[in-house]
């Protein structure tokens, strides 16, 4: 029983376990795509009434698979090493208020929802299974960095975007201010405006709606220049955000790696070990050697001193954290060639 | 009095202050957003005349709340820390010149002006208030962030557009020079044709006007491909300038930290002042730790050791680059595990 | 024969080999560009009957001389450094696997195969021939550089493209829930409406699909608004990517350097040999310049004093990390000038 | 004469010379504008014939001056601190063959070519005036730095270009297959179809052209897609070599810095001589604060020894480049509390 649900834990948390695990998995992602790929075709209605029926039953097991893996995943997640989830009760109310487990309750909630309280609108009913899609991003791990990256830098994001919205505005009241008049349709009021220059500011530019006058021309010609420094803030954000979130993570596999070199030496087990934190990490190989390489350079690190009660020769090796102290007996010189032993 | 004034200090400049503080600043933030959006909606026309009574009373009671705010911050400006303000005249004086109390200022000047001197055009008037928006500046710190890095980066930024308006120009000339007598109403002289080599290499595009020549189109061809080049300068300028001041500030930062744990140790009350040194500086808690971290490891390395030859006790002091080796008292070795003695 | 063998070797995968080799390559390259303009050209129908035979001939000589490149790579490839590739059989066999061979075959491969099988389409068959173009790769360090990058961060890239795609299919749902019903034939089915809403997160915004509508508009605001912040995660990718990328191979330059000065000098034959690790790393001048500096300084770290107190000459060397105080023969003091002797 | 000459030389080339140095400067920079601001104006034809005359006398008189300015700068470079041109007769050809005086030549030489051979076209002879805005970035320190990016990071930009142009090529290639039939006079063959694709792929998109059957769409929301990853090269590569640029320019101030502080302080002369270095080089000023708290670090850096020959503690500071070494005789402990002296 027990093994069951470990087995079931390193399955579907750690997507680990044999071919079986693998098939669960694959069944899972695939399903997920099925269904996403049937919102959107069945969205065309003479599909959606030729084939009423199998859309309907792939519905309907598809909801009863993802209920048994929700059940599923409720049961098996005190298997976790996180201690937060390991008691029973509590640990699987935490669990259930997890991001994830959120995401899962999300897949099939709408289901059950029409079908106790009848719907309201079909169509946005089916939309909502579209939510599936972000059980997918349990599978990936840069897509976990990418969105690591994306939380981190929320705030500044969202200020760019506020800063842009000003602009925005600004070019709105602008517009409406110069050719109102003239296409008041279109620019006669701030809010008819705003369409205008949202499309125009993002660089989107339908076309739909463009300046007439001369004066207006120069405006927008202005408002669209001053537009590109601030519509490249996001970018820029999101690059040194990129930039921090790897150091950090290069910074934690470092310590990582130091803790296993302690005393200068790799064997084969601590090796699978690192390969494994530097997945579960998620940085590329590349910047892994990058890493090895300088912990490697620290640890060579020797100082030569001497005793101060003794005057004899010391050798101090320090790797990052520690440091060792052994008798300098021959001080073997790189630097300058022979030099006079010490009485 | 002194009391009344010191708290209205902490909750307009310092945001603190208690529920009530908390409820006189959320209650100046809503009142601005509830400025822009009657600007906007007044806007359209047949809205503003519906209630123009109300939109009337809103902007009195607006600028009457605004201008006691006013009034109220310049009064309490000289419990501030910064020594500059705190003269109750020439201190006051030049807090009424700093960025913050002008935008206060532009906040309800245009009533008073209107008021005085007549009304040019009522709807620039009501439009000015838009800039009513800047005041909300003051309440975050990630906005803050990204106005610093525009202000650095400004004059490469300037440059950046300078170039791509000489391309703008060049590209203008161009077309003029190419398709100036196939369509002379767009392109039949620099300045029409500005119109569209702006709109074109900001990428906006509209389609209003196309090259329709075979060599028209090639010419366009090579100056978008160029100009996407160019478009990317300013992403480029704010992305190192990001990182930059990001940089800085962890510095900053440090520098406070190692102040902080001179005798490598925090107390509470340290990490407290820390905590909102981190805020005020505007650095992620991510950041934070990863200085932290480093500071850390350079403090720890200190290691007592005792000398391989004649067994009495050494100390070994090396905060970042520096070495030191100087006899100890007692022995606490942490670093080399068991190591013989040898006589 | 083998003196060939190597000649050709050093001609064709080193781009080495007198003016002979010179101009073979070249010969190749434009061979390679002949066969793109004439796809590009032949494709306009009349150009092709124009001169269809030209065309045809063409095509037989560079098949030709393509072939003849191809088996005459596959004969050299055993004078590769690469110790895979040095078996006669098994190391011919895996060049032939390998990346730039087998795009060689994919520039000749279909005419052999149309030859053989006789051709379905022959637009297609002839469209084919472009990827010849994947040929130049092979003579470009800085396009390699980018590709590397490209690979490096082609995960993340997905990633980024795939969080794109799920924004695209969320817009294209809420504009098929808003409009569906308003622009039937636009917006009527998901899969209708996703070409706008491609169009638009892309801001290509073509303006042959538009929202009508009010909420339309409002939606596809939002949508465009937080459509940039997405649409900016490749170039952080990139960016981050590419700095990454120049890091280590600024690193790998910097060891480089480090081993062929260890003895602090550099003779000609190194700086040459240097200089061919550069490119080959492919780094630029300033940046081989910034690495050299450093490790010059790192290397002039060794000073000779004498010590104050008992006026014997010390030498101290410090290589990066590292100190080392030990007794020195001779006094050639570099450090600290004049310095009085202290008895 | 040598005073005038040395002066000019001051005022032309190093922007200083008081006011009337000034004046000067701010005299070339205003004709520079002016000049510009007439071709564009001109090229309004019915603009043109009203002030036929006034252009006219404008050209000439700007010609003049800009002849006499390039005399006058060929006349004094010879006063540069740069050796190569200090000789009088090839220093002063070496200078003329300096970008900036090939600027100052092409500012006027089509000028003197019409008037000597006659024009072909008057309306071409105008526009090149408009290479006169190439004076301008002599003025700005900035652009340097843009210019410079640019130019360091043109092999990779040109590569990233051709990248692009090969997707471009491929998409051309694709929408021709697939809708080459349906919509022959845009699609109907590669070199027609390359207009939608680049339009396309640098996101311009005026609409003017657009993908008819479901299959096109297909194909060119997937162009689009991965375009976005291309076209993000560009602004990748220009922030990472933004970022190094200024990493190479800090090195190089730090490098200044350094070696002003040889003896770890700095007079007020020297602190002028820097804050001229930093302007020229082009770091900002708090870039310049960051590498100068840096630097001071790194000098305050001391290593505690003991002499190898009589065990006496010694102190050795080390500035970057060079070491002093003193009597250790009390050791100013920071780190541990109270210590025994050494006997």
């Amino acid at each position: 029983m027990h093994n069951i649900r470990g087995w079931l834990y390193q399955v579907l948390e750690a997507q680990k376990g044999g071919k079986w695990g693998r098939l669960i998995n694959h069944g899972l992602l695939a399903l997920v795509v099925v269904n996403v790929v049937a919102v959107v075709v069945e969205s065309e209605h003479r599909v959606y009434v030729a084939h009423e029926q199998l859309f309907g039953w792939l519905e309907v097991i598809s909801v009863l698979i993802f209920s048994v893996e929700y059940g599923v995943r409720a049961w098996v997640c005190v298997e976790s090493g996180n201690v937060d989830f390991q008691h029973p009760l509590t640990g699987r109310g935490r669990y259930l208020l997890s991001p994830m487990a959120l995401v899962d309750l999300v897949a099939i909630l709408p289901f059950y929802l029409s079908f106790f309280f009848g719907v309201a609108d079909l169509r946005i009913l089916r939309s909502l299974r579209l939510l599936r899609l972000l059980k997918l991003t349990r599978y990936s791990h840069s897509l976990e960095l990418l969105l690591a990256v994306l939380r981190q830098e929320a705030e500044n994001l969202v200020s760019a975007l506020f800063i842009l919205c000003m602009l925005i505005l600004l070019a709105a009241t602008g517009i409406y201010l110069v050719e109102g008049h003239i296409q008041p349709d279109r620019f006669g009021s701030i809010p008819r405006a705003l369409w205008w220059s949202t499309v125009t500011l993002a660089t989107v530019g339908y076309g739909d709606v463009v300046p007439a006058t001369i004066i207006g021309k120069l405006f927008s010609g202005m408002i669209i220049i001053s537009g590109i420094a601030v519509a490249a803030l996001p970018a820029a954000i999101l690059a040194s955000g990129m930039i921090n979130e790897l150091k950090r993570r290069r910074e934690s596999f470092r310590r990582e790696l130091v803790r296993a070199m302690e005393d200068g030496s790799l064997d084969f087990g601590r090796l699978r070990y690192l390969e494994k934190m530097r997945v579960k990490i998620g940085i590329s190989r590349a910047d892994a050697r990058l890493v090895f390489e300088d912990v490697k350079e620290e640890i060579r690190l020797q100082t030569y001193v001497n005793c101060p009660h003794c005057a004899q020769p010391i050798v101090i090796k320090h790797p990052p954290g520690q440091i060792q102290v052994r008798p300098g007996k021959k001080q073997r010189d790189k630097g300058g060639g022979g030099m006079p032993k010490l009485s």
